[in-house]
């Protein structure tokens, strides 16, 4: 299958790219190393540095044999995109082409700005480029689960069949974010599903929850070849900061109660769910939506996992309480539906000890590179 | 009350903004004259002439006496509308500032490139500006009842209870739109409603029907004060078009059955629901949705009713079924609630033969001035 990677350079991208390239894909990844260039302007630099992409694709040729192609460019420039897609022909797209902080989105207007634009013009563009040149496409796109927010009812996949007043129809399922990204999220699957249903475009949208974990079969082959892991606030997800935190002393901080439960998944399982998206592409003029976590948890809980292990491993770690930065529910419902990607074959990598005590065991080796004031930049909303 | 108009040169605006300066409010418009700019570059000009802002204030000012302020600009670039919020300090911001053409926006990848980015940026900037500046300043803004699309269930009046599983929660009444621009005002729903969450901004969203007529109060004063008057496909809607169409003797394009079913109102009742929205706003945190039309026609009903009042007139008007040029649903249920702004005080002038003909008698003084080949430009989806 020919598949372009777009954001190909992220801390999921490039676990992706791997593993298709490992599979037999023909894959081409494309990045413009916004992140990395965020990271840079506020002081957020992840816990190791990575080559970039021309050495990695260097370095994955010569330890397996497989060729990545390689654009860099701005998936919100058309010319760039679209040409890229005239070229290849692709089978599909794999679109992580999105700023993907909430914490960065609610900062400041210029990033809130930056947000809006490079979500929904790379969006768009996709969807343009796809129709143009490769209609056939399956463009499978990155959503969240914090798109649904916290509603009181049952969380479905995707669809919500309504009865009202006797009558029936289905429905997109009520988004309702808690953070502008979330928002750009709800807006892209807006424009997808338009597009969608005017042009018999194929599209799938993975609804993820939070991930955590750094390595993965194609990860372990070389150092190098590890993917971008940041462990601060803007960047770094709950799990992967947690840990950190515990090994640099730092308490584990549980916004307000911490009773905000969430879906989470391990970074292997992002790939194999990208990978069964994939291979199960919706008929033209469909879109398909799945919840892609395997397991829920509080915040609480997570702090308590991680402390537990952390102390085990000789950690003092402590969990603490802190006035939550953010506006959302401390307590609430929450029933989300996750079984479409297991029942497409995807066999979960759960969050045990084992996982854990793993995570721990190879963020240790770069505790002297942890930067205590990168962890919080006192971001709120 | 001290309002700020942005889009105030266009075909709702400018009327909007010398029915709340004639009431005495203190108005500022703001515009960059994107219309106009997109009527000249694609040969859809106005079926008049009108003077540019400067012209019309002046005019305003010296038949009324009353002053309303100007600033010329973008509304997406974020200094020169924060610096306006900032000075002026408003109690209410109009939003008008919208690419307002659903065939624009399926043009071609640059008019939905623009459109995306135009709608989106400029609601992004006013609810930053009226943070920073003016939080307790009154968003109104423009939506549209496009944004529902032709839901199989009625549609209630911006939200909707849901009840499943045993539980109940209440959202956004589901939106899936048939256009892009349609769908940008979904975006800017989303955006909007994000940020009375998480700040407390107070909104009012106008679903707007297609709006017909030419005639205010404040027009008849002079003809130099009329509104900007589009019989174009692009930014011409369907009654106005309809009227022109019929004086020309060009047939009237009913889109394949027929059968499409909306709601309409009449330029003067959306100056009167924008004057009443503005008097009854929400309270900080809350979002008030109204559906703003005050009767339905299938678009069949709406060209036998021109027909009817051109041939009476000594018109030879002939109505003919083109193939459609849109994705849309030609027979399909259609049930919107629209009570809440008669609640507050509407009282509707419906679509009559005593409107129509009125139409007619201003349209016919420009016969001479109609271009048929600017009537459609052949954008199809």
């Amino acid at each position: 299958m020919k598949v372009i990677i777009l954001g190909g350079d992220g801390y999921l991208g490039w676990p992706t790219a791997m593993h298709l390239s490992a599979k037999g894909h023909e894959v081409c990844v494309v990045d413009n190393y916004l992140r990395r260039d965020l990271c840079r302007k506020y002081d957020v630099q992840p816990l190791f540095q990575v080559p970039n992409l021309h050495e990695r694709i260097r370095i994955w040729k010569e330890l397996t044999g497989h060729e990545i192609t390689l654009r860099i460019g701005d998936c919100c420039q058309y010319d760039f995109l679209s040409n890229i897609v005239k070229d290849c022909v692709p089978d599909a797209i794999v679109h992580y082409a999105e700023q993907p902080s909430a914490p960065f989105s609610m900062m400041s207007h210029e990033a809130a700005f930056l947000t809006v634009n490079n979500n929904l013009q790379s969006t768009l563009n996709i969807a343009w480029a796809v129709r143009e040149y490769a209609p056939n496409a399956h463009i499978v796109k990155l959503g969240t689960m914090g798109e649904y927010g916290t509603p009181n009812i049952d969380i479905e996949e995707g669809w919500l069949e309504v009865e009202h007043k006797g009558r029936k129809d289905t429905f997109l399922f009520p988004r309702q974010a808690s953070s502008l990204y979330h928002t750009t999220k709800i807006q892209d699957t807006d424009l997808l599903w338009f597009y969608v249903r005017m042009w018999g475009l194929r599209v799938t949208d993975l609804m993820q929850g939070p991930v955590y974990g750094l390595e993965t079969n194609e990860t372990k082959l070389d150092t190098r070849l590890s993917t971008i892991f940041n462990y601060d606030e803007l960047f770094g997800t709950v799990v992967n900061r947690f840990v950190v935190q515990a090994i640099a002393g730092y308490p584990l901080t549980v916004y307000g109660k911490g009773g905000q439960i969430r879906g989470y998944l391990n970074l292997r399982d992002t790939i194999a769910c990208v990978e069964l998206a994939l291979l199960n592409a919706p008929a033209k003029g469909e879109l398909n939506i799945f919840n892609q976590v395997t397991e829920t948890f509080s915040v609480n809980q997570l702090a308590d996992m991680v402390a537990k292990i952390g102390n085990e491993r000789g950690h003092a770690v402590e969990v603490q309480s802190v006035e939550n930065p953010r506006m959302e529910k401390e307590e609430h419902y929450y029933n989300p539906t996750y079984s479409g990607l297991k029942e497409l074959g995807l066999h979960p990598h759960y969050l045990t000890e084992k996982v854990l005590h793993n995570m721990f065991s190879i963020v240790e080796q770069y505790k002297e590179a942890i930067s205590p004031h990168k962890i919080f930049k006192g971001v709120k909303w």
